[in-house]
């Protein structure tokens, strides 16, 4: 029998991640932003904190499995954790610091952490919970702050004493490559947030997928400014991709609000920036008013939500900057797809932005289907629509401590997204299956409503419910927030989508509230809104 | 017990490959020359006949792990087979098209082939030792060229026939991703060859990481000109990362010459081309003397040798092509490096050239040290002398059927090569281990000679070997091959090299030669001149 003769059984572990960036690009670095300034340390300062990190978390008795949270902003010492604790034989958490009280507590609890890592500016956020963590054995305080409101001293350790007490040069130890690396809650919608396990294995197949030029193409010069929270999936993987490729890492710290964003990027002379619709929105609204400095950025990335048109139109034609949109969750590491037009478009075509407003294009790594209701694998014709499933190498395959049987389906992940594939891959996600609004056996995309009520200079935003209806089972419901001074009537807005949809997906109810309530990671909670209707709060006016 | 949720059994298979290039980049092309034009044939067709060829090998009784061999050119079929043979669970052997008839007997012998597959153009090649491979059930003829020369008609096919009997839609074989994919032998100037067997993980690791834009970076829209030979290291895995990546391939079949590549270039626009030095130095000597056009290329890579400095200024100053170096051999898949210049150094300047001159940077995935000759690691300071060293996913760590414990250390692959690495992860060859010369305890690269000679114009080529010397142990032999038409002194010769190396690393000894003797891959065979040296076939001349 005739074996293979390479070296198989190396394993795939973040150490290695941190080995590589700290030894071939030892000079990158991670820029942290302190307001006015920056603070600087090199991916070898970096490796060399880990390990002092590692040595005292060891003597606070965190052994292999033991869960280490993190509630930090994207900043220096969070990246030092990213590394630490996963190398050590730990195991990430990390707390998404927006979370409700309730839920945060839950999520503690339920991963049993023992260590909580903690930035001084956000203890006012922790500490009203502090008293239910009796799990926690310690908190250790990143900054110099006051950290009295985290009660009990004995819990309460600081950051850089316990690292000056520490030397360098703690011996990894060998890590079997399935062996757990991080874990992360999802803040879905519905029911209580899931928590996934990611391994050392699929933490290093998707940094290292994201490197190919076909999804980021982060190199050695990039300098990437890191939006997205690194208490979020990852932070989409760039603080591993980017010790594999060498790039320098921006973090914001707690400066996420368009001036100091704009000053940093025009500063550090970011070259990449990944951030949620929002931000973007927000960056472009501020450059309406004031005079900014975008010319560094080759790149942008955004994810999280889709990206309305407008916005991307904007940057291109404004600062010259493309934004290519990504799709991910929390269960797939994140990233599953990248919207990088065909080589068949003219880069800088108008057809060109068509495909970039697509979801993404299936990654190397990745294998996605859509399947119909009844659970057949449908065409990627571009026209047959189902429940978009994924499998592969960094996708999960169940839920940490909980059965979710619904969300699998032969191995496949069901993503809960339902769109459309076409014969390239690339998919176009129409709504979330439990949003899509049912109506007489056809379906009507609740997200592509509410994108053109938004493309209506009446309306502030608008979300899309589905709300029972005797004739068609469902039928949809708009609440639509007027922008201020507004007093748009329903027929005047359905009006409006005359001719942009058909007929019958044109909503005949409609309801005007102050505004759309979110999650916390700032999409459209819709469930809030179901709720509401069904307790009778909102005010229905019908248009036919 | 905390365990990870990823779905971490997932296998990296070639058929994943296979899948992703077909379903996602349907329409990119396999695009193979002719001569006056082009045979094409997209992803999707590439996918469906190697779907038939493993019906139809199947068919001749093929199972799981016997192998396959072939014996062809870079062309569709070839590619055909680089699929159909691992994705059926069986073991392709890419034979080298120009070893000597008894090496060639010994590896079909060695590796047990059952079945050959042969381009009808390299029938003359393989007929004279077909009495011999006894072992050979089939010949699979490709084209349709006269055959007779192969003997017995009972075991000749023709490559179309068996493809037109068959359906595409063959079941593809769940696999696992440490089974054997592939294997090919070094074609080393020591000792008999020795074969390394791939297995489908390390395939699947090495071309998502040479995806990378620290890389190859390659995308959908490259055309990708496979010069490097498929019968060698999986054609540096350039087959396996264009189906990841979309790109199409170019492929030149049997005309390797300078101008047929040129028309190739000029007519189907490829922007990147893979080859050794050779092959670049005759496209630079054919664009001297006719008109060609390399506009569409966007870069070269040069690998298998140290590519002259000449060379890299000409392609640049000439044609405005930027040729990258990379590092690597059978038993690394083969990528291990790219000399890409770090992120201070400006592209197009000066001293870029020099960082691309280097061997290469370690690539992620890839771990590389120096040790000295008592087995001690270096440091990587770019001053310490040592054997490279490498381990990683994609490093063999052993050779098929044969016990060869002196090329690994601790679980390290012994490269044979010696040099330097400095802080960055940037290493420098300066020696073959079995070719640097040890002259009174100090090392003397052959190679640097080797360069330094060739940049003499009286100078056609030079190799340098070792003699034994009773003083200094051993001391270096320069045997030039003189330009046509000089009479050249050794005495001139050596005081061409006063002041470019230090004094006591002149030769002493120099002989004259008609040629370099060379081994089938193009490389110096010095083993040869070491053999004519202690016969006493060269005279040798002092000059002091």
């Amino acid at each position: 029998m005739i074996t293979s003769t390479m070296q198989d059984d190396f394993q795939l572990t973040v150490t290695g991640i941190l080995q590589h960036g700290s030894r071939v690009y030892p000079d990158s670095e991670c820029v942290t932003w302190t307001g006015g300034g920056a603070r600087r340390a090199t991916f070898a300062e970096i490796a060399q904190n880990a390990e002092r990190l590692a040595a005292a978390l060891a003597k606070l008795g965190v052994n292999a499995g033991d869960r280490v949270a993190t509630f930090c902003w994207n900043n220096q010492e969070h990246l030092e954790a990213y590394y630490a604790v996963p190398c050590m034989g730990a195991v990430l958490h990390t707390l998404n610091i927006r979370l409700p009280a309730a839920q945060l507590v839950q999520i503690v609890q339920h991963a049993e952490d023992r260590i909580v890592i903690v930035d001084d500016t956000l203890i006012p956020a922790l500490a009203p919970v502090v008293g239910e963590l009796t799990g926690v054995k310690a908190f250790i305080v990143v900054g110099d702050g006051d950290a009295s409101a985290l009660g009990d001293s004995a819990r309460v350790l600081r950051y850089s004493e316990l690292l000056a007490a520490e030397e360098p040069g703690f011996a990894w130890p060998e890590l079997e490559e399935g062996s757990p690396a991080s874990m992360c809650y999802t803040s879905g919608t519905t029911g209580d947030p899931k928590g996934v396990v990611y391994s050392h294995r699929s933490t290093y197949l998707h940094a290292l997928a994201t490197l190919g030029a076909a999804v980021t193409g982060f190199v050695e010069t990039d300098r990437i400014l890191t939006f997205v929270p690194m208490f979020h999936v990852n932070a989409w993987g760039i603080p591993f991709g980017a010790f594999l490729s060498g790039s320098t890492l921006h973090m914001p710290g707690p400066y996420m609000t368009p001036e100091p964003i704009c000053e940093f990027i025009a500063s550090e002379r970011s070259t990449a920036a990944a951030a949620v619709p929002t931000i973007w929105g927000g960056i472009l609204q501020y450059g309406a008013e004031h005079d900014i400095d975008l010319s560094s950025l080759r790149v942008g990335t955004s994810g999280g939500a889709a990206i309305p048109r407008a916005l991307m139109e904007a940057f291109e034609t404004k600062y010259g900057l493309r934004i290519i949109q990504g799709w991910g969750m929390t269960e797939t590491s994140p990233v599953g797809g990248m919207a990088h037009p065909p080589a068949d478009v003219e880069i800088g075509s108008l057809d060109e932005l068509d495909w970039r407003l697509k979801s993404g294009r299936v990654i190397a790594g990745v294998q996605m289907r859509i399947v119909s209701d009844d659970g057949e694998e449908l065409p990627w014709d571009g026209e047959a629509v189902g429940e978009i499933e994924v499998r592969g190498p960094w996708i999960t395959g169940s839920y940490y401590a909980a059965d979710v049987p619904e969300k699998f389906h032969d191995g496949w992940l069901r993503t809960g997204d339902i769109g459309t594939i076409d014969h390239r891959g690339f998919f176009q996600i129409t709504d979330r299956s439990k949003d899509v609004i049912k109506s007489g056996g056809e379906w009507i995309s609740s997200v592509e409503l509410e994108n053109l009520l938004a493309g209506n200079p009446e309306v502030a935003e608008a979300a899309v419910i589905g709300i029972p209806d005797d004739r068609w089972t469902e039928r949809p419901l708009a609440c639509v927030v007027l922008r201020s001074g507004s007093d748009a009537e329903p027929a005047e807005l359905a009006k409006f989508l005359d001719g942009k949809v058909a007929a019958w997906q044109v909503p005949e109810n409609w309801t005007f509230i102050d505004e759309v309530p979110k999650t916390t990671v700032g999409k459209f909670d819709k469930k809030v809104l179901r709720t509401r209707f069904q307790d009778g709060e909102l005010k229905v006016e019908r248009t036919k």
